[in-house]
This record gives structure tokens, sequence and C-alpha cells, in this order.
């Protein structure tokens, strides 16, 4: 199965009854700032509070009875596991979330508090994937990989699909990259419903496999990147790199500082909490990386979950 | 002139082109949390961060072309100064703002930001009302006060009325109440729109003084109140007080501790970023201090202007 635009219209269907429709914002300070005129999807505001939840749920919904009842796994410390676990409780049937025993507290805290039924395994990939797979033989659970499934490409597009509906002439769309799960989504749906849309992926110079694996024509894996956007240290995958490939224009890198910049200022003028991996779609603005100037700009703000004890611009 | 129904019906049509039509947010684990179901208007997602644009727009708006030429006037540190000044701009008139020299230089810049033409005052009241009292003899600028206008007021009470449109069968609504502008505009458009609605005023415990003008019949001005809710320090207006008394069922106050606390939730699971002042209408139900079990509530998240350098749970 490759990924369709009618895929992406089914898993809106399917997952309109669970997921919150986000808004759109516009902010008239951001756009003066910035020069070009933002609409902000704001998947922050989605339940875990990000856009995995549309992804997973689609992954969980779209499970036949016979098969759901066994229940999903998957190995993840991040929103991943809280959507999963949330779409699976929602579903009535067992989570299994695979995380590392470092894995922060507060995460641990979170995919538990969505019903997840979590095992602790070594924090190596090894160690993560033969957990998992034993989980899988002894449960015949389904695994949800976060990116590299149809049905979470397909789930993950639903928030452009809902952008587009909602903004019809936008002339680009920017959404973060990490493993490609929400950029190729994205990609999909805004080409196959506007017709010379411009699709741009957002990606940290401190994790910038992405850029280097269109570069390459290959996927570049991603080795010990070092960035605040914790969400996007994931390496593509093999479902999600030739819809980028195909589909997407370019991937521009942001800097740290712009990063932490956008955030700070979209929390002080937009009122609303993002994480720094939504940011990179601002600071590709904020930086002038590209020129966008006057153009109708939509940016997917990924998600929403940070340790209010610590914010980056706090000594 | 009262304000009527009508009046905020036509201060709706008047603004539109200039405000947020802010969404409204719903969040299952706040609704577990407190055993209610919750619809939160967003004003802190309006343009300047709170509701008090709506009434100052409405106001700088309603001015015949003769009137406006020649500019507003206004005395205030806070939001309304913020909202004056950039309602003043949007129409292309002066705004001239009388602050204390000691006020907070965010929030200087803030209205110097919206093009405020700011006259700086000493820190007394008398001395912001003779200092904006000699602008308005040398000017000819029309006087808008923070709350105690019937122009602000109507305007004020827009938010309720699209609160209802989306959500029409509402049981209670909660706003917060400081000078009484939001809870008496959201009284007046919630009992004319729905017969038998609930409206409920939240207070800080330690600026109680609507609680008391509500017990004595008369208003009990605020004395020395030292809340971190600052949005919520002033006294009600005589022409607030009597709205309030006819249309309020009553007013619930709530500890710093709730506050704090109701904040910080909305912040983690909402995702928005609320002022403590805001939060006071949540902390009525997460504190439980009156029953609002299963009923459907309505509450107005009045602003989102804090300082990000120092959030009130760090130490």
């Amino acid at each position: 199965m490759s990924v369709s635009l009618d895929n992406i219209k089914s898993a809106a269907r399917r997952i309109a009854p669970y997921i919150h429709r986000t808004p759109v914002l516009t902010s008239q300070s951001l756009d003066q700032r910035v020069g070009a005129q933002i609409f902000m999807k704001c998947e922050n505001l989605q339940k875990v509070g990000a856009f995995k939840f549309r992804g997973a749920s689609n992954a969980v919904w779209s499970l036949t009875d016979e098969e759901a009842k066994r229940g999903v796994v998957t190995h993840s410390s991040g929103n991943h596991a809280q959507a999963l676990a949330l779409a699976a409780m929602m579903r009535g049937i067992p989570g299994y979330i695979v995380m590392p025993e470092n894995a922060p507290l507060v995460k641990k805290n979170a995919v538990a508090g969505y019903g997840g039924n979590i095992t602790f395994c070594e924090p190596t990939l090894q160690a993560r994937e033969s957990t998992m797979e034993k989980i899988r033989l002894d449960t015949g659970a389904s695994v949800v990989h976060p990116y590299n499934n149809e049905y979470v490409i397909a789930g993950q597009g639903t928030a452009a699909l809902e952008l587009l509906e909602d903004i019809p002439d936008l002339d680009v769309i920017i959404s973060p990259v990490g493993g490609g799960g929400l950029l190729s989504g994205t990609s999909i749906a805004a080409t196959e419903i506007k017709k010379g849309i411009r699709v741009i992926g957002a990606e940290p110079e401190k994790a910038d496999d992405a850029l280097r694996s269109m570069k390459a024509g290959e996927i570049v894996p991603s080795l010990n990147p070092k960035t605040i956007a914790d969400g996007l240290l994931t390496s593509l995958g093999t479902l999600t790199f030739p819809i980028i490939q195909k589909r997407v224009e370019q991937i521009v890198t942001v800097s740290e500082t712009g990063i932490i910049e956008s955030m700070r200022f979209i929390w002080e003028r937009a009122k609303i909490i993002i994480e720094p991996s939504a940011a990179t779609v601002i600071a590709v603005l904020w930086e002038s990386k590209i020129d966008l100037s006057r153009l109708k700009v939509g940016v997917i703000l990924s998600g929403g979950n940070v340790d209010l004890e610590k914010l980056p611009w706090q000594k």
C-alpha cells in the first residue's frame, strides 16, 4: 500500500470522533516580524499535546475487532508512546509500550496516566526492539511504528487536510521532519489537494539527516544528534523517505538560537505552549532562511510537551 | 443607556473585522479532574492577549469620525492600556495612555509597541486622574474607562455571545471579576440568550471586594488587595455593580494555591498560556467551591499576559 489522499480522507473520517479538530491561529505581530502571512495549525492543542495522536488513532481504529483485542505495541519514550497508549485506552484494548528504563519520570508517568502497559528495558535500540518483539510474540499485539507505518502516515496527513479546508489558498506548508511521518503525510495531502503548493520540511542544523538524505538520494542515518528539538532526533524511514523525495520541495535547517527565539516569541505573543520541535517551522521564517515574503504560509505546530520547570530561556 | 443584548450584538458586528474569534477548547483530563464538562473560551488568544481588546475596540469604533480624530485616553498599566493603544492604532487615531512611572518596563514597552502615546505620572490614583483630565482638556480625546463604560461592557459581552453560539446548551458560565466589565457583559449576554443559565463570578479570596459588595448591597472598595491575580485588583464600578447584582447568581472566591495549581494544570494539559486572573475560573472547579458536577460549564479565560522569566511554580 502506498498512501493516497483517499487514505488520508478515510483516516480523517475514522479518527474524527476521537481527536480534537485543532484551531488555526494567526498572529499579527508574528506576521509583521517575518513579513509573511502565517497560519498556525495547532497540533500542540491536540490530545496528548501532539499530532502523534492522529496517526496512533488511525492505526488503532483501522484494526479489525479480532486484531484489536490482542492490543498494540510500540517502543518509544516520546509523544508516540503517550499517543498510542491513549488511542488504545479509548478503544478499550491493551497498549503495550516499551520504554528505556532511563526515560524521564514525567514521560513514564504520562504513559501510565494514559493507561499504557509499560515494559522497561535497557536503553539501547537492540533491547527496545527485542523486548517489543517478545511482547508481540507473547500477546499477538500489532506493532505500530511511530512513523514507518502507512496508517500512521495517513493519520498524520489529516492535520494538513484540515488546515487546507480552513485556509484553501496557502502558497506553502512547512512541517518539522524527524522520522518523516508528519512531513510525508502533510506532503501527500497538500500536493494532492492543491496543485503547485510548496511543501517544506524544517529540521535543526544539529540533526540535519533529512537534508543530507535528500542530497545523497538515500537515507543517511542520524548519528548522535544534539539539539533542543528532542522530537526530531530520529532518522527517516523506508516508507517516509520516498514520499518526501517525491513531494517535498526542500528541507530547510534552522539554528538552536532560532528555535529558542521562535519558541519564546510564540509563547509570548500567541500565548500557546509549543515544544522546540514545533518551533523549527517558525524558525524557518524567523531566520529568513528562504524567501517567503508576502506569501500565505501554513505551519504545523507539531506539539507542546515541555518541562515547565526548566525553560530554555531561563538561566 | 443601560447595556442590552442588542448593544452586545451591535458590538459584535462592529468589532468583528478587528478582533480574533477565539476558539473554544476542551480538555478531557481537566474534565476528569473536576467532574464537569468544561468549555474554555480562550480570550488569552485574543489580540493583546486579553478580552480587553473587545471592549476597547467597541469603544473606539463607536466614536463618530469627528470624535475619533481627537483620539482616546485612559489611565491604566494593565491589559486595557495595550488594548486601547492597539484599537486606536487600528483606527488610525491617537491613543493617549497615562501610566504610573513605576509600571514594569515590559508593560511600558508593550503599550509603546502598540503605538500608544504614553504620559508617565506619579503612581497615585489622583495623579493618574489629573494627568488624564489634562490630556482630555488639551486634546479633546474621549475617555475610555477600563470597565465603567457602556461600550466597554457591551464589547466584553461579545465573548460570551460567541461562546453561546458555539456551545448553546451551557448550564453555567463563569467569568473572573475585577472591575466587573467582563462579568457584567457576560451576565447580560448569557441571561438574555439563555433563560435559566447560571452566571458565576470568580474572585481571589485575597481581593474579595465583589463578594463583600454583593453581601453588603453596595460597592465595597478593594483595599490593598494582595493576590497573584493582578488583573483583579480593582473595585466594582457604578455601572457594573447593578448589572452584577441583578444577573449574577453568586461570587465564588478561590485561594492563591488554587489559582496557581489551576494555572499550571492548564499550561501542562491544555498547552495554552493563561495568566493568574484567568485561572480563577478554573480554580472554582478545581477547589470544588460549589457543586457543578456533571454540568456543562463555560469559562472565560480572560488573558495570557505573564512574565515568562518568572513563573509562580518556580523557586
